[in-house]
């Protein structure tokens, strides 16, 4: 790989990608609109003189023509979506615009200009609300109970057809919960944001009991850069996932225990859900990526607590 | 039901089921961008006092979302999209905008009016090539190799995530290949257009063995209709199909025959798919439909041969 085209990689996990990129020597061009991205996320990377940055909206045909045209990339990573499913869960649009339609542009470039290796950040949506099935790459009936789920399902289709036409050899990850430095929202995000303004009590969506692995950021971007050249033709899909899983009740904890806060008085707002379209729980299997080498570094309960003091630590959260 | 809105109802099957729907007295109204369709397949309907037409593009929002508003329909039928494979093929383009963001701008309407149920074409092709495979609805790994079963299966994703959210009550059919009056592409229409060009012979796509079930319009109209109102909650999935299969070279040996010509030369272009995206051959399960109490009347070689007769007779083929 000489040239990384990374959409969406001004944003929680993009931003790490390149990051992890660029350290290993790779030349990368940053596309992102900063609707969910931020400059702050990149500061580092472009300090580097191999990363340049596009502010351009990927859901936008001409505007990614554009940019493959000039800087004929290689590999392309697509991270570009909404990655806040309680947000679109009033707005469906959004999901429409910036989960499916970036993917189906950026394959409609891919096979215009010719670039045959891509990345896609797929996720655990998927599947829907499956809590009882052990999840593996072969589970049938995916019938996504999220607007965000959907686009991203569908994007995965979009990813076999244009890969079988086009000869486009494909890695895509359906992800659990990502956290880590530089969150923009979710559980943790949100129990740092309402303890600072109030540490006496926490209100927490649905009964607490939801329960999902969490996977720490670093891992995340360690196993793309691992499993990019496969060497494989067609779509090669992995779940991604941790050991272990951690309730909403148990973060809420980790969250008082590191900001040094006692006897905070729990407010569940009821029901197995956080909001509708939250799937309260769900189980990864993760013989395929293990049995190809790869395991994360982090626990979900580690990654849960690393997170938590980075982000507490920072001085980020708009209270 | 009382009003029924039938998207893209001046096609093919949807011209055919908005007959069905007013002799089962019915209002219909029928939106239709005539990109497919056409005027004539309607022009019994139209004169009908419970039909209404609206020449509109149903991927625009505020079109659809005007016609949601002045009609309040109770029932959607979505069968607009692109159904030729073939000429998506090399515009992926038409997939996004007809098939795809059709399907997104149908469902965001039924959201904000309120409308709780639909029925929905789907097809064969979000299975992918699986030709070794009984394919069932419990069937896993849809990975579509045409850009048509990629937006058809975005397309269910977003059925399956709308009717959770909203709690709509769908109808989702996938359909084989579906012939009868009124087509206006496919194999049996192109080897009559060739034949009646050169009756001595007859280019034939591929090595002749691509085989598939090939159902009757009428059947297909039947089945929605007897099934429209299952009164279950959230998404009715089935596959819809006949008894047996026809090879493309029985298609053409029947087309002959119907036509009255002996000793005609087949040319075969070779290769086991007609074009790049085409399944060869698949099988369906029909164990679900057969035991809710339906069944096709006709067989596939009948289906092939009225079809034949019917088209071959019409002067409705452009040579």
């Amino acid at each position: 790989m000489r040239k990384a085209l990374v959409v969406g990689g001004a944003g929680f996990i993009g931003s790490h990608l390149c990051g992890a990129l660029l350290a290993e020597g790779a030349k990368v061009i940053c596309v992102d609109d900063f609707s969910l991205g931020t400059r702050e996320n990149i500061s580092d990377s472009r300090k580097n003189e191999n990363f340049r940055l596009y502010e351009a909206d990927a859901s936008k045909e001409d505007v990614l023509e554009q940019i493959f045209d000039k800087e004929a990339p290689d590999y392309v990573f697509h991270l570009a979506a909404n990655s806040d499913i309680q947000a679109s869960a009033s707005n469906p649009e959004i999901e429409y615009k910036n989960t499916y339609t970036t993917t189906f542009r950026v394959l409609s470039c891919m096979r215009r200009f010719g670039v045959s290796k891509m990345f896609f950040a797929s996720t655990s949506a998927v599947y829907g609300d499956q809590r009882d099935v052990l999840l593996d790459e072969n589970t049938p009936n995916l019938s996504p109970v999220s607007y965000y789920g959907a686009a991203k399902l569908g994007s995965e289709a979009l990813i076999n057809a244009f890969s079988y036409m086009n000869d486009i050899q494909a890695l895509v990850f359906r992800f659990p919960n990502v956290i880590g430095p530089r969150l923009t929202h979710g559980v943790i995000y949100d129990f740092i944001r309402k303890l600072k303004k109030n540490p006496q009590r926490l209100e927490i969506l649905g009964d607490g009991k939801q329960t999902k692995p969490y996977i720490y950021v670093s891992d995340l971007a360690e196993a793309i850069l691992r499993f990019k050249e496969t060497g494989r033709q067609g779509v090669s899909l992995y779940n991604v996932g941790v050991e272990g899983d951690t309730s909403v009740t148990r973060i809420a904890d980790i969250v008082c225990e590191e900001m040094g806060l006692s006897s905070v008085q729990y407010d569940y707002t009821g029901g197995e859900g956080g909001w509708k379209g939250d799937v309260p729980r769900f189980r990864y299997c993760l013989d395929k990526i293990h049995g190809a080498g790869w395991k994360a570094v982090y626990t979900s309960d580690e990654a849960v607590r690393r997170t938590v003091r980075e982000i507490a630590a920072g001085g980020d959260i708009h209270v």
